[in-house]
């Protein structure tokens, strides 16, 4: 029987970010992006997801290259974190390897690792695949698709992506080599899912410039914007209407700072001679020529923006007339945070710009007609939707449809379910291992479902300790029981109830003790008990209780 | 010096729900709504948050009653809470006055309470106060407006409200009488500024029929809608599309059945003979003559909808081909517990109709046009814009200019802060108690800042408890360090981390006692802060460490 290919996402589908994808064929294995993700609400402490790469680690040998689609952090989030395990030479373009040495830098990698800079039209062989770079448009710069092709066929992994007949720099994505692929035969099209609930099309990225352009025109205050800061084209277009209206430019927040460096050494960015200003030195110019461009957009704490909004910021404080303009919209999860911001620009009697009102914003991802038009130019045999949530893959799924893929040459898979392919079928075959690993700290994946569930306990009610010391020879009491609780009650207040406590676990104890056990798992096991019992019925909660018994 | 009136909001204002406004004069208060809010996402495991009504305890001899605008938990939560501190007649319109009485039922207090009923139209002497009940549009039944008059002048609190020509059940919004009262002269008005950042006017609750029947009709699958239980118009609307395309009506959740029972009981609901059936029997209906109403519109877990989507309901299993129609929009905080249970449905194969696709919610509340009109027939000479945080707070403010009121005479109040208001004058006084009280079970007011800063410290990195037994004879060490940690890592891979602690903790207490120190709380904080130092350059995390000592 000939060799199948199998692709294996570890991430990305039911799912939004830390996308990963897996092509296997015969010895040799590629990587598809190595993305992290966000915790959910519930997942208190974790400060990223990552996808479970045993797998890779297990067939590490195998492993010809990591390609990368483009910069953002739900495509290269997680490799420094699973390049500590396995390494193999990275393929990506320039600005996606600038972010990605920033990146490996910091985590110390850079000396360990293999960057080799591509460009759309460059094949590359790994082993027995060969992957082609394709240009694509989406929300930050160099973006690409690939056309992974090995013995089995041509697979096309668009990436995010959308099609943008006018962006800021370079061309349209390359319909053209997409309707090549087409007609030469593409056995399958992995397509971004996370735009396919709108109709129509994706607005162009030169939209918001005409926007920018109206609320910089005849404007005598300060403005201030807030953008992604991975979006150099947008940030672009904010130097390009400064500079028409004769303002200077500051820039402010770590990540600004990072990617216009970045993108200006790359050559990204056309900075006109002397515009750009050390935030450190506005002061001295007057309100009506100052644009400062900030970090904050998704109302993160400690961003610049917060920092300017609650007057921490140690080089500008919000004044009354300020326009402030917030250049993106809330990602789900964070539109307290924003809110919070922009009550508190209000409050300062600054004006604030936000996505209500007009062209502020646009996504970077194909909505459907553009999705169609993919279709209608890769025709592939079959079509796996990903990069979404089920919502988007089912919906994406009826979009195939309707462009004529039959329905059982759709295949929705899940992270970890392999898809085996040869040149006339495709289905879902076995499981590998996957799943989330969460990074705390220094910590990646010694923080459990076990520990976040004491975390959500803990967080609900707060915890109790009791402690008790007992003889070791005769198993008698010496001291306590002593009470201490943390995020339960005011103590102060609760005084009765803590001595109240302290009787019902006395009294379990004692009863323990004069039905002759010993066992202290038994003892700590019923003062718990009867403690739980007791707060619930008197005050409809339940802390965490732990009972310690000290041998003396 | 003539008597001022003193009108004090004690919730509303910089915040949404809540709403809670004191009027003085003399000897004479009135309250005009006892709402609750809920907590924010880091005021864990609060369930309730209520206004802080010590200054209505201190001085509630001079309480003469309590007016309801409206029967939504953001207007009447607070009763059960409140009412425990201080009594006084409650005056609301029937609907409103039906779901208090559930409320108070279900907390004993309804025999203790006076409840007086009321229409629009109705003008309630209450000392010096005389309020008068006016008929608005709002989402749920019988909402009024108040005229509160007293010496000082007229006052027009709007309540909740936006004006719709053509409601489900009764008649628009008497503009008439407001107008009337416009021109015999008003003082003042609070008016609802939740939509005033939208422009143009609120769509009548009658187009969301309209979108309906679009989905009911020619449909041959089992239909499930979700909405707001207490809006009793919107049900009488799928009620009666049902009806149209002959399909018999099951209810399911708790306050669903609630409000249907009390809008029922009270007329607000015409239920066509036999078109109700009990949620038992339709397994024997054929698919297409169902229509199933439910909770669960804003993904509550435990929700009827919640249920049915992960087949956790006892009578209703999601099925292929359900078309379920989400009727509301998703108040924000709550859009991924929506998004989980849209997810599910899909991966089940049921179709989903959300928001996105159409009319299928409209709103509550004015948007900017229709709060135009109600400052145009009222035209108060002081303006207090209410409900809403510091941004809607301060466009509607605008708002009021545009349309006239002189800027000095707009006042924009907070929580806690007294507007004195004379015939001629308007201003922020001084300030009275306020804030918020967190209920958490049984308990009011036993949660603070500290009980939810250690909450959200556990939740973070969790807790390590290390207990050591000193003699208390020669203060030397008995038995110990143990440690017990929980929510911080997983315990049987970081043996060794525990085993440095251990030793972190032993070193601390020995250098305490070398130096010859035998008080406690330094040997507690020497502990603590080794611990914490080691802890943190390890893993970078903080867990909450709580030594004890024991005496033996």
């Amino acid at each position: 029987m000939a060799e199948k290919l199998k692709i294996i996402p570890l991430g990305g589908l039911n799912e939004i970010g830390k996308n990963l994808t897996v092509y296997e064929y015969g010895n040799d294995i590629i990587i598809v992006d190595v993305g992290m993700g966000f915790p959910d609400d519930d997942m208190y402490g974790v400060d990223v997801v990552i996808p479970d790469v045993s797998y890779l680690i297990k067939h590490k040998d195998k492993i010809r290259g990591i390609f990368l689609t483009h910069g953002h952090e739900d495509h290269i989030g997680a490799l420094p974190y699973v390049l500590r395990s396995f390494n193999a030479p990275i393929y990506a373009t320039r600005m996606t390897l600038g972010l990605v040495r920033l990146k490996l830098e910091e985590h110390k990698l850079l000396d360990t690792t293999k960057l080799v800079t591509c460009e759309a039209g460059d094949i590359i062989q790994a082993g027995k695949f060969s992957v082609e770079f394709i240009h694509a448009n989406h929300s930050i710069a160099d973006a690409v698709s690939f056309a992974v092709k090995c013995p089995v066929g041509v697979v096309v992994h668009t990436g995010d992506f959308k099609i943008d007949p006018t962006p800021i720099k370079g061309k349209i994505m390359d319909l053209t080599r997409l309707g090549q692929l087409g007609k030469e035969g593409v056995l399958a099209m992995l397509a971004d899912s996370t735009n396919v609930e709108r109709p129509g099309h994706t607005r162009s990225e030169r939209a918001v410039g005409a926007s920018f352009d109206e609320l910089f025109k005849g404007c005598k205050e300060r403005i201030i914007v807030t953008t992604f800061a991975s979006n150099v084209d947008r940030i672009q277009q904010i130097i390009n209407v400064a500079a028409r209206y004769g303002r200077k430019v500051a820039v402010t927040g770590r990540s600004m700072e990072n990617s216009m460096r970045v993108a200006t050494e790359l050559g990204y960015t056309e900075i006109p001679q002397g515009i750009l200003v050390d935030i450190n030195h506005i002061k001295s110019l007057p309100r009506e020529k100052i644009c400062i461009i900030t970090t904050g957009s998704q109302g993160e704490a400690m961003s610049a923006l917060f920092r300017i909004a609650f007057s921490t910021h140690k080089q500008v404080d919000i004044q009354a007339g300020d326009r402030v303009i917030i250049s993106a919209s809330a990602i789900p999860g964070n539109e307290n945070a924003v809110n919070n911001i922009i009550n508190e620009l209000y409050r300062k009697k600054a004006e604030v710009v936000s996505e209500n009102a007009g062209a502020l914003h646009v996504s970077g991802h194909a909505c459907q007609d553009e999705l169609k038009i993919i279709h209608a130019l890769v025709r592939p045999k079959f079509f796996i939707p990903v990069h979404g949530e089920q919502r988007h893959l089912q919906t994406h799924a009826r979009v195939a449809q309707e462009m004529g893929t039959p329905p059982e040459n759709i295949i929705i898979g899940d992270v970890g379910r392999i898809i085996e392919l040869t040149p006339h079928s495709a289905q879902l075959g076995g499981t590998v291992p996957s799943g989330r690993v969460f990074v705390d700290g220094y910590g990646v994946g010694d923080v459990g479902s076990v520990v976040l569930r004491d975390r959500r306990h803990l967080a609900q009610d707060g915890m109790i300790v009791v402690v008790v010391s007992l003889s070791g020879e005769t198993g008698e009491l010496v001291s306590g029981p002593d009470i201490i609780t943390r995020g339960f009650v005011y103590v102060k207040e609760s005084e009765s109830l803590m001595e109240e406590l302290r009787e019902v676990a006395l009294e379990a104890l004692d009863a323990c003790q004069s039905r002759g056990i010993g066992d202290w798992a038994t003892i700590k096991s019923a003062m718990k008990g009867e403690m739980s019992r007791y707060l619930y019925k008197k005050t409809k909660r339940n802390p965490m209780i732990l009972p310690v018994i000290m041998e003396v």
